[in-house]
């Protein structure tokens, strides 16, 4: 082994690792740490040839990677549980070109998201994709986790922004895709295999991704709902009306506002009567869009759909509204423990699903307080319960399996997705295994073993055992 | 042989085979006539059950079939060139869900689309994918194939409109990937292999389509615009000041559009003055849209871009309007044969790929008179070199594998594809060897002996020797 590390660093050259445990630490545990791993190196190669160096030594040797990007994943997909190699690709991070009338951007893996926006926006254009960690993911950790983010309902999720990839295999060789075309019908699309798997398949080292026009007027709301029917109603009008320039439809229940409301300085409910639920919406695009969001915005008060709306009169007013919605998650921390689910459901089936699935937990855990939010819009909605206040926090997230399980057995009842945006990583592997069919895990698996006969790509990551 | 017919008959009963060669007939000739194929059996099973036990018992006995939709693919991919038993699905025309609210579509992979259109349009929505033949395409073929059309300036390929499928594998396991979720990341996404793979890895049975707002305003533009360069221009600038609500730019030069004005009935120049090059243009979307759209021509007209414009006022100009662009390939037709390219580069490249391919065939071919025209939105563009009057049609014809190569090896040099919209099939595999990477063509080889092992699936197709 120590013979295969001299190797790996004589590939990369004294700038290119660290074996320094201090250096390597911010590496080894996911930021809520949640998970921890163990890594004795961690390589951190400047080029593609570097890459292609890297992984056919460990080809060669049976010697396992994990690649990692900003660390910002939420189910461990990053971390090194077995004291794999640890890759990052935070040297590779040269912006390749920025070509305004071909509205793409090319750029090194390990390029931040928001210098990625800071490019685009140089050349009159912007990245679609937005996340709150935008200052920290790099653009191969958002491509390998195919991340969603606050803008999918209008552009999608990651896998719609890419136009191409480079690509290095298992066994060191290099897959060039790195194409800006619209359209290539020229046989298999291979670089879909590689968006959102993470890292499993293959390290992806360049992207190409679309860029888009900026929206030149915006108009956001707050509106109450009596209930989430009239929400996904709300929704399919609102859509049909702005004919589909809603950039957001976020949920949140009175007792998530009351949270935010109480732990969150500043925040104030914006309406003058409670109501069960609210919708923070919000469409954009060509001038005029906000006359046409709000009239059609009236006309569900006045056909009784939405109950009461305020909106945003300056970018102040729309921060405040924001905050709301963006504030939630901090609001349920300061409260105390949450079961935490990342789930979605067709638009159709979310008021039922909802319901269904309170009853059932209530039924099992009296004391958790369901507090559902997130992007409706897309039918993904964090699904949390907030311990009873008093409650040890210990025995209350003792349940998280079962209560998971009965979540997630009705989400999939109602023909949804145990992990709308954050992954499989470890966490989910067992979910994946229990509502995946037989037919469609083994095609994984074939896949797997297909293209990393050695299983050196971050092992032990997606597949189910 | 005829044991293993009598059990496929069997499986799918009375009505679902034909040994008929005048049924048979129609599905063996490409619509051009450019191939023609035979076979011996035609089945057309009426359930995924059936497909199953279908492929199950040819997998089991080698037996190749070739699955078809409406045979309307342009390079051969539906045709059983060698004795293969086709398959079609066309009994299998259910459409099995709208849902309005989710804004989805589920159907079997049989439906024609024009009938999905009026599904969509009946629950006061559309299918974003419209094209010439939908009145015969149906959804298998149209997934099978990726295919493109008049929308995907707006709303992406076809692969950007499939949410789940439902696919039965070579060995006759079926496959259900048949959900309706915008978000879902539970491993790898499978069904982006089935989609364009042109019924190589398996059989699509049904699929889940988006549907989408339908636009309550469109402004329709013909515009003269000095070369080609002003073209991609005038696109960047549309395309910033409607907010990327463009759904079609359309180039087209003096030469097309004289042969239109020549060959067909009633087409007449809209402007006073001819220009070197034209491009149609179109947005749609919420009320207001037209009035943005022609500010922002209006603008482009002050500074030059543009040299002059018609505006459609009445659905009757559009119409007019957009009989110049669809009449294309008829009025090409009339005036004799074309060596035809479907090609595609970046849009920022498209102006010079033009002028160096002209330069290059006019070099080898000085009487092929260059008539490019298409989507240049996209980068995509029918690249077609009129015969000159008077020559020898088949003498003309001769030059087509000469000059295919000098055009793709110049957009291969432009970064772009040798086939933008009508996939690989049997015409474009040598294409396919020539331009793709070797790791590319290997990597293509490995899927396709993976999921078909017994190469029973399209045996010939996409994938070259």
């Amino acid at each position: 082994m120590s013979d295969v590390f001299a190797q790996l660093k004589s590939i990369v050259g004294a700038k290119g690792f660290s074996e320094d445990p201090a250096e390597i630490a911010p590496h080894l545990e996911e930021w809520r740490s949640k998970y921890t791993g163990k890594s004795p190196l961690l390589l951190k190669p400047a080029s593609t040839q570097e890459v292609s160096a890297i992984l056919t030594l460990c080809h060669a040797t049976n010697t396992a990677v994990v690649p990692q990007g900003g660390n910002t994943g939420l189910v461990g997909a990053q971390i090194p549980f077995n004291g794999e190699i640890l890759i990052t690709l935070a040297r590779m991070n040269t912006i390749r070109a920025v070509d305004a009338k071909d509205a793409s951007l090319v750029a090194d893996a390990g390029v931040v998201l928001a210098n990625a926006q800071k490019a685009a926006d140089d050349a009159g254009l912007m990245v679609a994709l937005s996340l709150a960690s935008e200052g920290t993911t790099t653009l191969g950790g958002l491509i390998s986790t195919n991340a969603g983010g606050v803008n999918v309902l209008r552009y999608g999720m990651m896998r719609e922004q890419v136009l191409g990839l480079e690509v290095v295999l298992a066994d060191g060789k290099k897959l060039d895709l790195l194409r800006t075309l619209r359209k290539d019908n020229t046989g298999y699309d291979l670089k879909q295999l590689f968006i959102g798997a993470e890292g499993t398949l293959g390290i992806i080292t360049a992207a190409a991704i679309k860029l888009f026009p900026k929206p030149e007027e915006r108009a956001t709301a707050f509106v109450a709902v009596p209930d989430v029917h009239a929400a996904t109603a709300l929704l399919a009008i609102l859509q049909d009306r702005t004919n589909g320039l809603l950039n957001a439809f976020e949920l949140m229940s009175r007792d998530g506002l009351d949270l935010v409301l109480e732990h969150v300085a500043g925040a104030r409910d914006p309406l003058s009567a409670p109501s069960p639920w609210y919708v923070l919406c919000e469409a954009s695009g060509i001038k005029g869009i906000g006359a046409v969001f709000e009239s059609a915005l009236e006309k569900t008060l006045e056909d009784g759909v939405a109950a009461d709306a305020a909106i945003a009169a300056s970018e102040t007013q729309r921060a405040a509204l924001w905050n709301l919605r963006e504030a939630m998650s901090e609001a349920q921390k300061a409260e105390g423990p949450s079961l935490k689910h990342d789930v979605s459901v067709p638009v159709s089936a979310a008021a039922d699903f909802i319901a269904t699935a309170i009853t059932a937990v209530a039924h099992r855990l009296p004391q958790a307080r369901p507090v559902p939010f997130g992007h409706l819009g897309d039918g993904n909605l964090h699904f949390n319960f907030q311990m009873a206040r008093g409650s040890d926090p210990k025995a209350y997230l003792a349940h998280w399996d079962e209560i998971q399980q009965i979540v997630h057995d009705i989400v999939h009842e109602h023909g949804g997705s145990f992990s709308a945006e954050h992954g499989v990583g470890i966490m989910k592997r067992a979910a994946l295994k229990r509502y995946k069919s037989a037919a469609e895990v083994e095609m994984m698996r074939t896949l797997k073993r297909t293209f990393d006969p050695k299983n050196i790509l971050n092992p032990g990551k997606l597949i189910p055992d």
